[in-house]
């Protein structure tokens, strides 16, 4: 059973382990609250994964320590596992869908796992896992869904009670539920108090939608870039604690968890995966009742793939307006370009690409295309300049905003 | 004159206005030493230069206060003094060349300054805030050839010393000299055994050759990622500060500086800009006698642009195999390009992009260019690739790394 001792058994167990990872003042986020950072995004591994993982295979029996762990996992939990039992000298595999990113299979193999490729899907790794276990006596890590596990997740919110003890609220991000279960049960047994808020990604709510409707409920199909917590079904264990130590769940679109990732990059000067980045989203954008409050959110994890993190940067500056992405119709004959690049040039901006697609399919044979993108200041200057194009009759077809 | 006494002044009067940035163990970026970081891309307005601005403005005289300050930079330097200004109210004049990047001057706008666009380059931009001073008895802030904003600067090593008292050698970035001038008078005066460093683009050398040949030296053009550092004269300070104090200068090249910028983005799940990343680069690419010793590179700054960001850390993967992209001619007939997808997909990599280029000036006017970008574990593992492609008589024209 999840009990404080236990919490605090994991402290002293993760002591030299782990990271103490110190709290952030947050810099220009948000004018609501006085917001706080935990950056697990700092800790080894990348994420707090490695918390549950060295806490549950610390109380592993020597037989289960002989026999080894096995976990399913393409992300986090893997580097986790991979780390934790590496420092416990016992032997890990991790079974991964064949397609996962080869970025991410080299980061668990150098933690010293061995690494299982299985045709297909997760649920397919998953399934190969369990198979391996009752082969040959593998202890199953599991993910969220395990009070051991929980109860080492459990030690961020005693290391952040530590550092701010008058906080009065903390925001965490939800997948299967593991880390907020952990952190609700701690705070609110430190503190009634202080307010729990957890945070999904809109396009995977398992666990908003599971409280919701008072069971346990599968999504047919999760994807976002917040793929640390695209679960599709919460755990019994997490979906009980939730129920009981969370004060509400809120959503995230996906262009807000990008916009997140860029003030992190600009503000803070730091790498936050999307996972780890809706926590703070939730306070920039004002999901909370948290106005005039000491406020922490938790910053998961900083694992974000490096060619995916390129276009959430472009998206987030595309939603605040400075990148201007326009197709332009132009006639097909000379000194058409020279205009709109000379409109474009005195209003300020600066162009950044242009494609002139003489190919295209437009309804005037005479016309084509033209893609221009440019850095703008903000979402005004962009309708500043299609308005001066308009003017002179330059037809705008689409404007990326 | 530069004297200790000043440098503790400088301490106790930046107390407060600046941030203290703590001490970071560096993870995973070397073998041969014990690294550390001073990550002043942490300090307020994302790089060190407002230490010196702060310091050189707090001792201003009434009078001068009254008239206010002017500077001249497109970047860290100018951010620097108009939150130095603001924090001390009093006016501040930046002059920046017209095209300057959109979101250097709305930072620059956003810490209270009054910004002077200036048709032309960075000299002419300089002229004119030397004429406005002479017109209107602004005081001039040099970013770096001044003793009260290179004793701004030496506080970093007064910060770093009483945290890691048993360090061995600071690593320093070097453009204009007033950080490493700074450094290098305070870490000598404390213990003339600790070695200082410094770092410059290998295509932006202005000191390196300026100490070789014995007197100051302006290179004809720079240009280099580390824009920050990309200065063409060193000071007459600095260049006398750095003669006396500094042990040895190393230069980097812009692979490197890509490099170590994606090392910290991944490792340290850290922000660095060019200039800040080349201290850092200096000690992963051994290009120091620092085996088995304690080591300090300073990260100067963050301010890195984000939409450089995303080339930058491409040509980092792309450095470590980690991207290969290669250009393969191909016939023109069905079946081509599903036998070149079959080998790279056999062979463990991931096709990020493809272009199949028809068009293309190729000799042969029955072939065309196929350019593919994928994901590949390492150097090793692209060759591999494109050796089973010209095995079966596939001809790469051309391969990225």
């Amino acid at each position: 059973m999840l009990t404080m001792d236990k919490v605090n058994d994991a402290r002293r167990v993760l002591e030299g382990v782990v990271r103490h990872t110190d709290i952030q003042k947050a810099h220009r986020f948000t004018n609501d609250c006085l917001l706080f950072f935990k950056p697990e995004n700092l800790q080894k591994t990348g994420s707090f994964k490695v918390r549950g993982a060295a806490y549950k295979i610390a109380k592993l029996s020597e037989k289960e320590r002989e026999k080894g762990v096995i976990a399913c996992s393409a992300g986090n939990h893997a580097q986790g596992v991979a780390l934790a039992a590496m420092k416990n000298n016992i032997k890990s595999i991790i079974c991964l869908p064949a397609g996962a990113p080869i970025s991410k299979i080299e980061a668990t193999k150098s933690y010293g796992a061995e690494v299982c490729l299985v045709p297909g899907v997760y649920d397919d790794a998953y399934k190969k896992a369990l198979e391996l276990r009752d082969e040959f006596g593998y202890t199953f890590v599991h993910p969220f869904d395990d009070e051991d596990v929980i109860a080492g997740q459990a030690t961020i919110a005693m290391e952040a009670l530590d550092e701010l003890p008058d906080i009065e609220a903390v925001i965490v991000p939800i997948g299967g539920g593991g880390l907020i279960s952990g952190v609700a049960y701690a705070v609110k047994n430190v503190n009634p108090k202080i307010k729990v808020y957890g945070v999904q990604a809109e396009s995977a709510p398992s666990m908003l939608n599971s409280v919701r409707d008072g069971k346990i409920e599968t999504l047919s199909s999760v994807n976002t870039i917040a793929d640390g917590i695209a679960v599709k079904t919460p755990g019994e264990n997490t979906f009980r604690l939730v129920n009981e130590y969370v004060d509400d769940i809120v959503t995230i679109s996906e262009k807000e968890i990008c916009s997140a990732i860029l003030a992190l990059v600009e503000r803070q000067k730091m790498i936050a995966e999307g996972a780890g980045a809706v926590s703070v989203a939730a306070a920039m954008f004002g999901k909370l009742p948290i106005q005039g409050k000491k406020v922490l959110s938790i910053i998961s994890g900083g694992n974000i793939d490096v060619t995916n993190l390129s276009s959430v940067l472009k998206r987030g500056l595309m939603n605040a307006g400075r990148i201007t992405s326009l197709t332009i119709e132009l006639m097909d004959k000379p000194g058409q370009l020279e205009r709109v690049v000379d409109i474009i040039s005195k209003s300020g901006a600066n162009i950044k690409e242009i494609r002139h697609n003489r190919a295209a399919n437009t309804d005037n044979i005479y016309s084509c295309y033209l893609n221009v993108e440019m850095e703008t200041r903000d979402y005004e200057h962009g309708k500043e300049i299609v308005a001066n194009l308009e003017k002179l009759n330059i037809k705008v077809i689409h404007n990326n905003d």
